[in-house]
């Protein structure tokens, strides 16, 4: 299974690319390719200097996409039109969104556009055939980067494919101590990606650093 | 400090009544009265028997706002404009919110007022010096009433007052083993209130039973 991270450059990208490698076959999108290819040279001296193998190629995020069967949007919000609109071969491919609409005022607050959410608008930006589901929503870039220690944490998982979703969960359940848990239907995104600026908010008034979730 | 927990012979209600009377003097309110009587003298009894002694007694939930420093508003969301409309005398009161507006479809939705959220409904139902926090919203009454199991969880708490805030918060640290977190000011309530309707999916899609919340 391939997966394929478009903006994998970014901050949770390069930290997604650093976990999933060892354990996945990688391709690692971005604007520019010549950036990727330096982030997996990077990623994979890192690595291999902690004695882990991992499979991790930089190309364009088009070629992410083409090479992929499960394509990981890891672009914030604000880019998600702009990148969507160069980008095309969806068809067959599973689709994760981690994306959180939300903005930093004196807190941060969770402002989905007129879909409901992030998810929803990039449904309706995706080929209809996509399955899309929403994971690692919650999970922040510094944890992600964090490999020497474990991710012991929950990550809610929603979408209307049931196998697609389950595909998902497999995979996330394969990424250190993560644990995934259905939430239902595409629809409940909503509830997903507001749990982010709520975490944001609880570091911020807790003086904690990139808190996260656990169910039980 | 004495706490007055109105609807407090409901499921929620009387499972708080559990857990606070041990540690706080606790007036139980019920539209009712012999009905909070009862209550009472069942949670007594069963206290006692475990050999837990507690300060706990049964009256109309107008006596629960009247003799209170703090009330807990225990009622359901659509409960509570009916309910409010009957009391008055909250003027000097801190109030607690655990009001989640969700709705049960095929899977449970969140579904808040025009206010944006139970609380900032109860805000504008409330005399405007009412310090009023959100606390509480995500523990299951089953996990209230099972007081033979400690209560491992995180319970964010928001609101304007920050005096009120931090007098909310450490009551929750007495609870057995809840953990206090300062989430924001009284605008991210939606936020802490669309957990509730994110945890019952988790439990009803991963056939798991009363699932709480942890920040980490």
């Amino acid at each position: 299974m391939k997966i394929g991270i478009v903006g994998g450059t970014g901050d949770i990208g390069e930290g997604m690319a650093m976990r999933l490698s060892p354990v996945f076959d990688i391709v690692v999108g971005s604007r520019e390719q010549d950036k990727a290819e330096a982030s997996c040279t990077a990623t994979r001296e890192m690595l291999k200097h902690r004695g882990q193998e991992c499979t991790l190629h930089g190309v364009s995020n088009q070629d992410a996409v083409d090479k992929a069967d499960i394509v990981i949007l890891a672009v914030p919000f604000k880019h998600v039109v702009p990148t969507l609109s160069t980008l095309h071969g969806f068809e067959d491919k599973i689709v994760i969104s981690p994306v959180n609409p939300m903005e930093k005022h004196d807190h941060f607050v969770f402002v989905p556009p007129p879909e409901g959410s992030a998810a929803l608008l990039i449904k309706k930006l995706l080929p209809k055939e996509v399955r899309l589901c929403c994971a690692f929503n919650t999970i922040a870039a510094n944890r992600w980067k964090a490999i020497e220690e474990e991710l012991a944490y929950s990550v809610p998982v929603c979408g209307d494919d049931e196998d697609a979703k389950h595909q998902v969960m497999a995979m996330v359940n394969r990424i250190s101590d993560l644990q995934a848990f259905n939430a239902g239907p595409l629809s409940v995104a909503p509830l997903i990606e507001s749990l982010t600026p709520l975490v944001l908010n609880i570091a911020r008034y807790n003086r904690m650093h990139d808190v996260g979730i656990q169910f039980r």
